[in-house]
């Protein structure tokens, strides 16, 4: 066991502070990590501020971890000493249940180990997260990061990024398909650039006409604007797929007319009680909404190479710690383009 | 045209009774059919009572149609007179839009003409159904019907049958899937002898303990109790497939728990704003809910053929027409095992 530092919290009500916490001696498989970048993620506020009232004090949030290796355990042959490498929202799983075999350990039958507030099956006591100078981590669960990315740019990736492209991915959008992406922050853009590598024509669905401009920055090539019922008019029944990544309790109603027959709207962002859905809306076209939580493992390393390949990284704005109370207050006013990332050097010093 | 006895209402509150209609001309593509049954739909009760608030009077329901062909147009080359035939609930589409060409009529660009309550493009007025003596139809929307089936258990299958073949064969169930049929009545004790048929492994999910005999007698392997939460948790994740047939509002949050990871809960019943849907039911497990409406012509006709091949009918009670208003209200007590048919011999004396 080794004393490292780390930021977090002590109660729901504290700001976030510096404060010590133990990481584990490297296991055989094991992979130890000196932590460059972690971005923030709304998540982590809600888990700081015990908004889901299931947080383990004290709290140390911070699941898109990006850093070097440190050490690893003489039975792990693939990552050396240097590496540059990420890890995401999770950090153990069974490995034996159907899902873990079917590489959605996300959905592990025995509860996958969150990277921060799970219980530890190392320690006995609980996970804690990114906001630290180190993590070790199984190594089934460290990702390797493309070396032509700019890495801190890459942290937001293992959350928002992942959340993104699976559905992307596993609802078989191609080429010449009119995606809808629906809300624009950390989540919505990371869809606009995934949507459109992956060759679709992609239409960013906001309630603010004053996100148009960014939205076509990012590389949508139409904006619909949903209050705009004519508009909303306009594009009936023309979708093939849409992203739904607005987090919070909504009517899902409206975006349901945009789909074609047979065409799915997923959700990723709402956790929580969606305003009533209308069942005529799914039945009258065949229609479809479903849900999509991260990805997993297999996939989280496939999108990375894919945002190597297609030099896709997340907008940022990069804090020091000693900001991240700030940065709270700003994200849950939705104010950053998209995501806060940490400097972690800035714990170090 | 020619008038004939039909049973209807000219108005929302009036009981129905007996009333002339006037039906169109045998056009070159039309097939003229003497009505022998009609089954009662919800649907409707809804129309004879302007539930839905788009009811034109005078209304005539009935979309479970079954009779004799007694004139063919010049042009029906594969219909003959004296054949035994079926209508469900539509008699025109366009043909020509992408829905239709993809045997989907229900969900025809410029919306399917319904059996009533429709504007007819023939007349110039609306569309009279089954309520009958006699009905004239375009030969695409005429269905043939086999032989071996008991014709008067045969007209439920026209729309209560599609409704509830169409989501199993579209979702694929096959030998060995474990499918749940939410709610025992018209449209659920069609899904259960579909999916049985189709080697499913059959539970019939209702909230009534006292439906379990009826249920295993229609073939349901298994009951669960939906308010039995013991019961619940012990079929947690274990679902390939739902058909929920629930006709009202209703909270759905239970039952997304019964799915598998990936699976899918369709539903064909809730015609109304469901209770309001947790996005995580959605999002852990990456499930699925859909809607499905009727089937098209083409697939309602092996929905018919299909019937003939496993001996498939509804269970039905026969009425006069002059008991209508007593089984209306028999209906909206669920008090029916499990469709009123209608033998329209007693319109005609």
């Amino acid at each position: 066991m080794n004393t490292v530092k780390a930021y977090g919290t002590q109660h729901k009500d504290d700001n976030l502070a510096e404060m010590q916490i133990t990481r584990r001696d490297v296991e055989p498989n094991d992979v130890k990590i000196k932590i460059t970048y972690c971005g923030i993620c709304h998540s982590d506020i809600h888990t700081a501020r015990n908004d889901w009232d299931n947080t383990l004090y004290p709290s140390v949030p911070g699941h898109e971890i990006i850093g070097t290796v440190l050490q690893v355990g003489n039975e792990v042959s693939d990552i050396n000493i240097g590496d540059l490498v990420g890890v995401g929202c999770m950090v153990d799983s069974c490995k034996e249940c159907s899902a873990c075999q079917n590489h959605l350990e996300q959905f592990c039958e025995k509860g996958m180990t969150l990277t921060y507030n799970s219980p530890d099956v190392h320690s006995g006591g609980h996970t804690f997260g990114g906001y630290s100078e180190e993590i070790t981590v199984d190594r089934h669960f460290v990702l390797r990061v493309p070396k032509n990315l700019d890495q801190k740019a890459v942290a937001p990736l293992l959350c928002a990024g992942i959340t993104t492209y699976s559905p992307l991915k596993h609802w078989n959008i191609k080429k010449g398909d009119k995606i809808g992406v629906i809300g624009l922050g950390g989540l919505g853009h990371m869809g606009i650039k995934f949507a459109r590598a992956m060759g679709a024509h992609v239409v960013m669905i906001t309630t603010s006409p004053g996100k148009a401009k960014d939205a076509q920055l990012l590389g949508a090539h139409e904006v619909l604007i949903s209050k705009n019922t004519t508009e909303m008019e306009q594009h009936k029944g023309s979708f093939d797929f849409l992203l739904n990544t607005v987090p919070v309790k909504h009517d899902v109603n409206p975006y349901m007319s945009l789909l074609k027959i047979d065409a799915t709207m997923v959700m990723v962002g709402a956790l929580e009680p969606l305003e009533p859905m209308h069942g005529a809306n799914l039945i009258i076209g065949r229609k479809r909404i479903a849900g999509s939580l991260i990805g997993g493992i297999k996939e989280t390393q496939e999108m990375l190479d894919f945002c190597g390949e297609h030099n896709i990284v997340s907008d940022i704005e990069l804090i020091d710690i000693n900001n991240i109370n700030e940065a709270y207050e700003r994200i849950t006013k939705a104010d950053v383009k998209y995501r806060f990332v940490i400097d972690m050097e800035s714990l170090r010093n």
